[in-house]
């Protein structure tokens, strides 16, 4: 306890050089999707590298992928009997695209009452650097109560391409106990949060195909079935009258929701009002026997992502198209799996498809769902450590997107992650005018220490 | 008697100079959708005024338009008791892209075998030379047995945009008993064709409206109605599961197939079997208590021309989109008026669209349905002036699409139309290498010869 204290003292002590030290890591415009910017990237990652090893982590390196470099390091004298957390992060920040709507320089950090304004300021430069100041403070005034890894990429920004063939050919240098993730964030300052479960996605490309050409929609309209209106039909199918999704045994593995999670999705801020204040829409839908945020976190999903037939531009041209194509993606939820999901979808097909057409499904990309069990000893470590700072529970919810590393890590690792963050809805994040709220972050890197010595 | 075998003779005897009158025109590239051919198309309309008057035809005009000029001229001197006829026809063409897939200059009107080879060469110069032709053997050898009118317009091709302000201003200029148009072709050279139907089109957008901007998919699927599903749901429900269409009342006003048209019908050469070699679909689809020709030619659709949503680039993106949008049109029989099956539209959105989404209709085309009765003296004139030429009995037919003028014509003026001419099939109208079948087109001129004393 006394140890404890230190790092907490030590962190307010330095809490000046903390943010100077965010400072220098978001002047760096490591934007990972724009090639000249390959230099800067490779700054950002060398700059984790020399923070890591001022830390007294080891095997600190960068290490090369066929896209932008993982930055590795650890420290793992804790002992044996010590849990070993893998910390994730990436260091690479989105586009800063339309520059004329920033009010300052996004790579020239800038303090404004209590944000620190810039890009990657919250997302996830922000987060990253809580980490490694919080176990600054601690292996400054102490040493660590657990054996850490570092795995810090630099493409999370455009879709993690390299990182599953990096986990994939490391595993065992990246075997831990679990995975701190902290770019989830959190719902409101007063309201620390906990992601424990995460959507799968299966997206699939269904294209039907009529006649070998467009035809002229008079001469043949009415004995042609016109492929727009044959995908209409089946992907209307796809849903029943009320709502649910016909793909068959798609709901065979679904895990029911437990009576406490729906108290804990019950105490979630985003109420159905709150739905329909962030998105404009007249009225909310879904299955109505589940909370919005429920059918959001914990209950899967057949969307059409898009479509398109025939001609769509301004005015009238009367074809009957030779073709259509929708993208229809399925978030999933455990136990279901995203294989699974597309041999359901091409069965509907070989079930529904008219003989009029021809009909092909291409999978486009699978990601699995996630879910850590709330007792697990990270999840417990993360909770209690928010209790102590904040003064109350934090929240728990399920979150409706994926994240690739954390289905990597699980699949890979067999880790599981816990998702948390000090970053907040309103930072503007992947937009102009992006920012932190220092009060937040500075509990944050409290709560991490408290994180690492709960463990 | 004696004086059509002199204008048929004289047909005979001029055959060689008509050829060249139409390679006259064929060589004046009169694309009407090309700002730079403006100059052409003005001296192809010049042309054509230069043949009307030296035929001896009175106020012969190239009247401007908010477009392309309608040239006009008429000659009124064969009795009050004789009927007029107006002689409808353009004197634009299509462009010529893809240029490099022509084997001859298109501009260049080409003898080879049977055919004369040329953008224009069937739709449809060579059917107004034809008129004109076989107005000039009359002419030249006798009186006209009819008073006539010609209208010769320069925007078939590009929708016939200024041709209903135009007709409706010099109503009375126009005023006749019915309009020869040989612009609606033969089925094959042996089987002369009378088309004495026409659908009419009621053309329009849905789009529907659903959050303020495209959604995160994983952050909302589930609890916001999907506008691209929405509309999907709603396009399904315009067919009930048997093909008909859902719209209220949609079928109150169609006009019942006679027994005697079936019978027409059935002598047509497009057999289903036909359809599929035509269009290359696995198999047909339509109303099968009816004929593949009728459902195209006697019953009204619903055809999805065009689906816009979302994401439809290579790729996946999860997106929830902001909106969708459908190009709906209905091709439409006697007696349904586009303005009813539009408001039947828009009474189907007020029936069935979800309150979850906003959405609207918006008319973007109409034209009128048309049908010609078969026993009025232009259909009867024409049918035994094929039986003169031909030996047999022209075939009778309504056509799926949709002809500005006629409607017009109906609308406007209170005149019939007979559709007719000798453009094939296989003209490759619209398509690089056009041509015509000169044997055809010889034996369509001494058609219209007879047609004129039929009268």
């Amino acid at each position: 306890m006394a140890n404890l204290q230190k790092a907490l003292d030590y962190a307010d002590q330095n809490y000046e050089s903390f943010v100077n030290g965010l400072k220098e890591i978001v002047a760096i415009p490591s934007i990972s999707t724009t090639p000249e910017s390959k230099a800067d990237v490779k700054r950002a990652a060398e700059w984790v590298a020399a923070q890591l090893r001022s830390l007294g982590m080891e095997k600190v390196q960068v290490m090369p992928t066929a896209g932008h470099p993982v930055v590795y390091g650890e420290w793992l004298k804790a002992g044996k009997d010590k849990p070993t957390v893998m910390i994730y992060g990436h260091y690479d920040v989105q586009p800063v695209d339309p520059i004329e709507l920033w009010n300052n320089d996004p790579f020239k950090a800038t303090l404004s009452g209590d944000y620190l304004l810039g890009r990657g300021a919250s997302d996830m430069k922000g987060q990253l650097v809580a980490t490694l100041k919080a176990v600054e403070s601690i292996v400054k005034t102490d040493k660590l109560p657990v054996n850490v890894k570092w795995l810090i990429e630099g493409e999370e920004e455009i879709g993690s391409e390299h990182l599953d063939a990096f986990i994939q050919t490391h595993k065992d240098l990246l075997a831990c106990d679990f995975c701190l993730n902290p770019d989830a964030g959190m719902i409101a300052p007063d309201k620390p949060t906990i992601t424990y479960g995460l959507r799968g996605l299966m997206y699939a490309e269904v294209r039907v195909y009529g006649p070998e050409r467009d035809l002229h929609s008079g001469l043949f309209g009415g004995t042609i079935h016109n492929p727009a209106q044959a995908l209409i039909e089946l992907v209307a199918a796809m849903h029943d009258k009320d709502g649910r999704i016909t793909l068959p045994g798609f709901y065979d593995k679904v895990r029911p929701i437990s009576k406490e999670e729906h108290e804990a999705f019950a105490r979630l801020p985003e109420t159905p009002e709150e739905y329909l204040r962030m998105t404009g829409v007249p009225a909310l839908w879904g299955e109505p026997e589940y909370l919005p945020v429920e059918r959001v976190g914990a209950r899967p999903t057949l969307e059409v992502n898009g479509f398109l037939s025939g001609f769509t531009e301004e005015g009238s041209k009367t074809v009957l198209p030779a073709w259509a194509m929708a993208k229809i993606s399925c978030r999933l939820v455990p136990d279901q799996t995203p294989e699974e999901a597309y041999r359901q979808l091409v069965k509907f097909m070989e079930m529904n498809a008219p003989k009029s057409i021809r009909w092909e499904v291409k999978s486009l990309h699978n990601a699995g769902a996630a879910i850590t069990p709330r007792d697990s000893a990270g999840v417990k470590a993360m909770a209690k450590a928010f209790q102590r700072v904040w003064g109350s529970e934090p929240l728990f919810r399920r979150e409706g997107g994926s994240i690739g590393v954390v289905v990597q890590l699980q699949q890979h690792v067999g880790a599981e992650s816990v998702l948390t963050g000090f970053g907040l809805p309103d930072d503007n994040i992947h937009s102009p005018n992006e920012r932190l709220h220092l009060p937040t972050w500075k509990k944050g890197i409290a709560a991490l220490i408290h994180f690492f010595y709960n463990l």
